[in-house]
């Protein structure tokens, strides 16, 4: 059919570049997380809704996470009518695509939750892939920062869902206003700023990774990195540098307050933003969230350009060991905000909205430091090998397959190439089957079966010193009748998750 | 940033064509009905195993649903690298690279299952999405039919798993091997009667479609159908045609068995592929699965031409009204297939594989027709309302709300506009929800609140007339304590439940 096109002999395969499989491990660890995370949305009255991996490219427009590069970033492809479609690069885009087209029939406000891939077309590097997991939540059409409270509430409850300790966690809170207010205290109000606003809130960023004198440098003249790279500071005299370090200092909120106030005195966006963050401690306190769970904390900024109002973000307390060796705190698992501009863009009304998001795989590998995750491990099948491979046979060992897998009990019939017995043990090993049964022409003559306890020979095994030893060493093994197959398998089974229980 | 590109003033929210936004029920429903397949192929020792949705378009090769159009009917693009990356099309195809790419690691008969999403570039019609989900199980490094056996009573165990009654669901199987020998018998084997063999596999498979006298039309010089258009045949002999249609036509296997090895002796797939038939059916008797179960059927085809010996689907037998009135048996929900060539083209060894594929969305068809999705219905949340909206009311309201939620009760406070209180309840009715939570001043002076019970209101403003008495008609409705509220609540949730149980 395709002769002018001469394939290779032989294809590679191999994964697209900044693409991953993932491990059975990982999906059960995946499911686990996330069946905790929804039964938390369920609860405060959030209920999934799905959008298609691909919007028309205009839909997205320039709510890309860097505005400097519209369209960059995303993969995107011409339909056959012409129209671009990309594949989404978050899931708030498409939340508000679909609360427009379906405004008339949805009830606000909107209360819905989602899990899916986001797709980013990046340079991939180390632990940076280009597809990857998102969880939602938003509530679209909730004008009150009381939405906004409620959203740091969930988050917190959340992470204690998660099993992650009060003290190990923090929902961080800030607000776009403030930060609006700062700005236009120090000069750096107006359209025509816009560029400048930009840089120093990429600078406040930083604060975590460069510290106060890094940022200092940054808002101010420029800064040099250890290669040597020059990064171009924002240009901010002596004065404003202060002031916004001030501003992104602020440890104590409470304290601060009234500074704060002053500071973003005469600004209406600033007056506006130090009151939605006052109702919402006070809302949370409230509600039994003292500043441990939920705090107001300046230096948050959020990179996203889309914020209107208050932005959080979620950040792990703990230290963990990073690549370099350094004991550094966890971090950040994901964050969010309000974003009323969003869905109004398609509308002729405003709609306000606030949502956050959690990095599905960064927040595993929390909880896989901090032994969250994997408790109800998945047991390998028991395994009924194959003495013989004619058709009665096969039948048979099926059948006791089955009994087994009626019972509950996760059983397979090996199913590769019979004839070499010690390929099956040893694929029972590496599977890491509990248990084999065995029935050869001996036993089938005299209705038994030979029953194997692996874990049991294993530990026997660690009891003998060589591996010659090993080799030849009886591991536990019953002869049983083909009646008793069920019960003495669960009997075993039974045992085994007794020795687990006990070596905890 | 963009002047050059001026954008419309107000953007359009739509769907790419062909894709679908998910509903909240349609997710719990496609939850609960993934989760009791997943539970079944546990049970059967798979693993889950997930591969990105994209791949290198040359992995994805010849091996697209229709080898006519290689490189049509997906969706790709061109890497920044050059390279041609595609969406999945299949579950398989990207499983083949992944056994491919880990082969050293991998331990073989490596059995693993996954869900998620495919993507076919097609042109989208009634009921044709361009993104849809699949869920396979597939068993890769297993040579002989016991797997597909396997495959076969897996499929059969999952149909009850999903409340689908004996005798409504039957698996039914085929062997390429067996129509290969019918080929060859009737002088169509040979690289060089490739195009014709498919053009005979085409039109077999239209037998559900056209029925015998329309089949026979296809093999022979062509079938002209009502709007006037013609489709060529394949241009068989009348002998021929006859051979193919006795083989496509048998109904009970067991009884045209021998006439049908009779059909196909000389030729050495044939007599292969009967006894991998007759293999299969005894195994499957062995493990209890009669032929109202696992059913050996020669009319099945299946499209995909990667299969090279066992194939199957899943049919469903009872009758649904189709989109004409007309009564018609459901059909196929799934099927699969031996596919031993599609992991080998990336190695240098053979590697014999046998999967199976449901196609969810049309499976979850069958079930809500069945009335057997959507029994564990989730209960909209309870409405706490809002009457003053100063923070120190809100902050009550919440830790109401609050206090529902740590109960385990799905709870929410209105988060719209709560100004106008008639759009509160509007906003519980049209939610569902089944009862509102209310307190304004005085009850908060005396420190107590009233407790509506939504359902019971709709009960009673049932048995009322006319819609000006509804709006008059007093609700159930009580005053308790604030300290009484979680109690008070689980009581009225228990008795609505109490009522939907009788109602059933």
């Amino acid at each position: 059919m395709s002769d002018k096109q001469k394939k290779p002999q032989k294809l590679k395969a191999r994964l697209p570049r900044g693409f991953v499989d993932r491990s059975a491990a990982d999906i059960h660890a995946t499911n686990e997380m996330t069946a905790k995370i929804r039964e938390v949305y369920e609860r405060y009255g959030f209920d999934p809704v799905e959008t298609p991996l691909f919007e028309y490219t205009d839909a997205l427009g320039k709510f890309l996470p860097d505005s400097d590069r519209p369209n960059e970033g995303v993969f995107s492809l011409q339909d056959d009518d012409d129209q671009w479609m990309s594949l989404r690069y978050d899931l708030t885009a498409p939340l508000a695509r679909h609360v427009a087209e379906n405004f008339n029939e949805i009830q606000l406000p909107f209360r819905t939750y989602r899990a899916g891939y986001v797709f980013r077309n990046e340079k991939p590097g180390p632990g940076r892939f280009r597809q990857f997991m998102q969880f939602d939540a938003d509530t679209v059409g909730a004008p009150g920062v009381q939405a906004d409270a409620e959203m740091c509430m969930m988050m917190a409850d959340t992470m204690e869902a998660l099993g992650i300790k009060r003290g190990d966690y923090v929902i961080r809170v800030n607000n776009r206003k403030v930060l609006d207010g700062v700005m236009e205290a120090i000069g750096l109000g107006g359209d025509d700023k816009a560029g400048q606003r930009l840089n120093v809130l990429r600078a406040i960023d930083k604060l975590d990774k460069f510290g106060t004198e890094g940022v200092k440098l940054l808002l101010g003249p420029g800064r040099k990195d250890e290669s040597g790279d020059f990064t171009k500071g924002a240009g901010l005299g002596e004065e404003q540098i202060e002031k916004v370090l001030f501003f992104v200092g602020i440890k104590d909120y409470a304290q601060s307050a009234d500074q704060l106030a002053a500071l973003v005195a005469g600004t209406a966006k600033g007056a506006e933003g130090v009151d939605e963050l006052n109702a919402i401690r006070a809302m949370a306190m409230g509600a039994g969230y003292e500043a441990d769970r939920i705090k107001i904390d300046p230096s948050v900024v959020r990179g996203l350009e889309y914020y209107t109002g208050p932005v959080f973000e979620a950040e792990l307390l703990f230290d963990v060991t990073n690549e370099k060796g350094e004991k550094v705190v966890f971090g950040s698992v994901g964050g969010g905000g309000r974003y009323d501009g969003l869905v109004s863009r398609f509308m002729g009304q405003p709609v306000p909205a606030t949502g956050f998001s959690i990095g599905v795989s960064r927040l595993m590998t929390a909880l896989k430091n901090l032994g969250k995750l994997g408790q109800d491990e998945v047991i390998a099948p028991v395994l009924v090998t194959v003495m013989d491979g004619d058709v009665e046979s096969m039948g048979r060992y099926q059948r006791f397959t089955q009994e087994l897998r009626a019972a509950g009990i996760r059983a397979e019939m090996y199913q590769g190439n019979w004839k070499k017995f010690g390929n099956q043990l040893k694929y029972a090993d590496r599977r890491g089957c509990p248990i084999a049964i065995i029935q050869g022409g001996d036993e089938r003559a005299q209705g038994v079966v030979q029953i194997k306890d692996l874990i049991e020979g294993k530990r026997l095994s660690g009891e003998i010193e060589d591996n010659a030893s090993w080799r030849e060493a009886r591991v536990a093994q019953e002869t049983i009748g083909e009646a008793e197959l069920v019960a003495k398998v669960k009997e075993i089974l039974e045992a085994q998750a007794e020795d687990r229980r006990r070596a905890r």
